[in-house]
């Protein structure tokens, strides 16, 4: 069975010593008043959460994956052996409500704090987590958008983790199009809706970890206008709650089926069928997408967070195999005594080990990154500094959805094929590390729709001004280490990149006014590149800190000097993929425009 | 459920206007004296092959995945349903004998029809197509170093499928080291050995399709030398035979279990334990690995076919749903009286096909050709061009079994986000061809070990003097398209990898002389380089061919048209991988060679 320990000293590395986040949060009113902002408490609350994610949740991990979740005749869904115990464990010691508003009855800790603690739950049961996970989302939506009645009656049981909460978006021929969804709602003329519909897709749909399951819903008001203005969000509760927040009737919305998936089995993926129930308007009429995308942006880094993750999980035991497995015998030899070395002697293995290192690194510092800029757009006193956290937030976040998804995905498979045959059988649990990391990269926007997004409404309509804020602290950064004989070179390529993506960023803005298909043509080596600016940002800044510790003789335990040798790493054989990046996106969308016949469409689709 | 569509039109393309393959056959006495190198006869096989693959395999594909094997407490297994009588139903049409010999009951095919034929078993059904994959090994060991007496009394019934066989080498402790097997041969003093030790990983190890299983078995003889040179290779019936070929009784090996595995679940991969089973020295003593390594070239392009096929059935689907699915509206419209236009018409949908498509069809024309090499290496009357053969299948195999698997997953993995949502659901059958396909790139020697073959011992070892033999056909053809406007880019850029790869050898060669680790650190990466310089070639090849056909105005469906397409395609969007690859080789194994302590490995391993 796979272990599992926390990467606690990495966490600390970067919450502290690169993005210094408590002296930032304790800038924040909010954060400073809460007395959350504090090192030591933030530090007891995350090695709290690698106890609970190492003890609690890695074991739970295959069993879930074995038994997956299972419906009865009448809709109801039993989880796999544990999760409940676990979740009632999770939520009596406050997890569910950490970064949630202390008036909620949550910690009221930096989001910055709860990303750091998702990554463990992630790593130790991917399936699990998703249950607290899309409870936070319905949480941030009713904060944002739910009326005080609303906000009173509901959101103290889902901080308290007494109910949970769902997101519920898809429809069987509507996934990347929500404006075409057929969910309707009916006026009950006492201010409330009758919902129905059928919502395919919903995480945690169903489940016996509560009392009752409260489903943020997009329907279509009758009358309203076609497309995505014309769709209103609802609160639809699995069972009535009276005035005094007291279970009554069941609503009429119920689990018609499970899927069957290719992972994340322990997570309940429901089909729901609303017929006539019960749903009360959040937010205004019409706004619902807008509601939805405000809360965008932290459900997307969540998705992000598990390539992190499953990426970190599958690294490591990569790493535990390559030591013990003897295989071939090394010039010199390793382990003279015995008839062969451990493989991880040999360079090819330990390239497939630090391709997980150098991506699980920087993507750690991203994801820590983006959420202490989470924290600063919603709490920071001063205007001009949120809105420049705004905006790299916006920016960056698509880049960490389908970035860090899809460099987990590939880690989860290289560090699959360092085991060899072993990694293909299920007993070993790496195999569920793909199969779990492989949805990463499709929903909550698949990474084509993330990058169409980064590209087309992020980058070209905003013209450049979101990317030249990040510009200028590539810029600043390169300027400070300019002098730095070890880190010039790193500097220099970085540098190079962020001018070439300014460059490739023109190129593409004036072929897609001629034509928008380029584009859609360009996006996703777009993104990729993208994220490799960002990478690169981060491993120099992350260098230039060990440096500093290595000069000051603070290195006892060679942690920096590991720093620097994977920064190096990252530079010599991962960052190259820009020059094929920057190739293929100079080539244009010229090649993707065949002649329709050859996929076997009629010469005219309009016709057919 | 998937479809599927055996690419008859393409495969012949390959076979014929590309290869020439009928003339090429015609002039071996071996195939003109078995009639079987008549262009009429290869179609025939080929489109009785599709239909089988497209109505008996295909329908029992997820059938296998979800029922898998079953054993029972005495080790008989019992295969998913349909499968033994598909099987039945395929040798009873004489499939198992194709390519064998007459001399043995065999149809004496052409060795390219019968890869072209594996394809379509492959794309069908790949976890059925492996039972009788492993027997044509293992017709293959006995054909190349059986005696006399061995080959009368096995191979009739392994051609006839009456009874099918194995290749038993790994041991749990022992998978790409074979030197340190335990598994051992002791004479019974009557010219047979009892064989004793544990065996896993053994694919179609045990089923219920055959009466009899024929074990080949890797041993060491008591008082063997140490090490790779003190291997035996034995053939062990599961039931003993008499000299009639009479079955008798049970022989001392059973299948002590199944492994539980992420695909392939319709293929028993068994636990045989050999408990003084006995067995029968194939080719002389201590030159087992030997003797398995003169098939061993079929046997990795066999895999290397399991990424072409499984990649192929996978784009097929893709394209069919995103034809089907609508979602957003494409500028300018598409379907305007639908809400929404279908999903290939966006380019970043058909980046996704193509990528399929382009790789797809390159890995076809390079397996063909490979087939074709070993047809002209073990049957050409000249010995200069058996030799020129043997060259380019020694140096392309590792290549083919890589590349081609490498790639499969990755056309698996983006045909499954075509579906989004939809992709990762069992029912509609995409997530299967990615477990399936993940296997390719571990098994009959990792993708690592196949670069480490190419580099060290196909190119290095060997002064790069196969190299120059396939640079001298890269040349000509190069010279041949100078000419030709519409190639000359393409010529271009395939001319200048060739030089390219001469100057990346010679500079790995150079530092490996120093330090063996770099040829370990470039390898992975030098192999797919070298895979693109191939497709780069077949590409080149298959544009000329495709372009004087639409000169002599022989393109009335548009299939030489989407030939030149997809090649544009494959140089600005795929090739480019290369300048990726240029950059990391030439970085080296500097930055692999890092501090053992950042894994939590001891200074000194050796003391440990």
């Amino acid at each position: 069975m796979p272990s599992y320990k926390a990467p606690l000293r990495d966490l600390k590395f970067v919450m502290y010593e690169v993005l210094k986040a408590d002296k930032a949060l304790s800038a924040m009113p909010y954060y400073a008043g809460n007395e959350t902002a504090d090192a030591d408490l933030m530090d007891q609350v995350m090695e709290e959460a690698a106890r609970f994610a190492e003890n609690e949740l890695l074991p739970l991990n295959a069993v879930g994956d074995q038994e997956g979740c299972v419906r009865d005749a009448q809709g109801n869904v039993t989880t796999p052996t544990g999760f409940k115990a676990a979740y009632t464990k999770f939520r009596q010691a406050g997890w569910t409500g950490l970064d949630a508003d202390p008036k909620w009855g949550g910690q009221g800790m930096p989001h910055v704090v709860n990303i750091a603690t998702s990554e463990m739950n992630i790593s130790a049961n991917t399936a699990w987590s998703m249950y607290p996970g899309l409870s936070h989302g319905a949480y941030s939506a009713l904060v944002a958008h739910g009326s005080d009645e609303l906000q009173a009656l509901y959101l103290p049981k889902i901080v308290s983790g007494e109910w949970t909460g769902t997101m519920c978006l898809t429809e069987p021929h509507a996934g990347t199009d929500l404006g075409i969804i057929r969910t309707k709602a009916v006026s009950n003329g006492d201010g409330s809706y009758a919902i129905s519909g059928t919502k395919i897709f919903i995480s945690a749909g169903e489940h016996d970890f509560t009392d009752n399951i409260i489903h943020l819903v997009l329907a279509r008001l009758e009358g309203s206008p076609e497309g995505t203005k014309g769709i209103s969000l609802f609160l639809v509760p699995k069972f009535l709650v009276d005035a005094s927040g007291k279970i009554g009737e069941r609503n009429g919305v119920v689990c018609g089926s499970l899927e069957h998936k290719m992972g994340i089995n322990g997570n309940a993926t429901a089909v729901l069928n609303f017929d006539g129930a019960t749903g009360y308007l959040v937010g205004e009429i019409n706004k619902g997408m807008n509601n939805m995308f405000t809360m965008m942006n932290a459900a997307r880094l969540g998705t992000g967070m598990q390539g992190l993750g499953l990426g970190e999980i599958a690294y490591q035991n990569a790493v535990a195999y390559a030591k013990d497995r003897l295989q071939m015998r090394h010039e010199p030899r390793v382990t003279p005594s015995e008839k062969a070395d451990p493989i991880i002697s040999y360079p090819d293995v330990r390239r497939m080990l630090l391709t997980g290192r150098a991506y699980s690194e920087a993507g750690r510092a991203m994801a820590l990154w983006l959420a202490l800029s989470l924290d600063t757009e919603h709490h920071h006193p001063d205007e001009a500094k949120r809105k420049e956290a705004a905006d790299l937030v916006a920016l960056l976040t698509p880049v960490a959805k389908a970035f860090m998804t899809d460099n987990g995905f590939n880690i989860a498979v290289q560090s699959q094929q360092v085991f060899g045959g072993h990694g293909y059988i299920r007993e070993w649990g790496m195999e569920q590390f793909v199969r779990d990391a492989r949805i990463g990269m499709i929903y909550e926007g698949t990474n084509s729709i993330q990058a169409l997004d980064l590209l087309g409404r992020k980058v070209l309509m905003d013209g450049g001004k979101k990317l030249q804020g990040l510009a200028s602290q590539v810029e600043a950064l390169v300027n400070e280490v300019a002098d730095d004989e070890e880190l010039q070179g790193y500097a220099d390529q970085l540098g190079k990149a962020a001018g070439q993506i300014a460059t490739l960023t023109m190129v593409i803005g004036q072929k897609a006014m001629q034509n928008p298909d380029e584009a859609n043509a360009a996006a996703v080596d777009y993104l990729r590149y993208m994220g490799h600016v960002t990478y690169a940002f981060l491993w120099v800044k992350m260098a230039k800190v060990a440096l500093d510790a290595i000069k000051a003789g603070k290195d006892k335990d060679g942690f920096y000097k590991a720093k620097l040798q994977t920064a190096k790493f990252y530079f010599d054989k991962l960052f190259p993929e820009t020059k094929m990046l920057s190739a293929t996106i100079k080539a244009g969308g010229e090649s993707l425009d065949v002649d329709m016949g050859m996929f076997g469409v009629e010469k005219d689709m309009a016709t057919a």
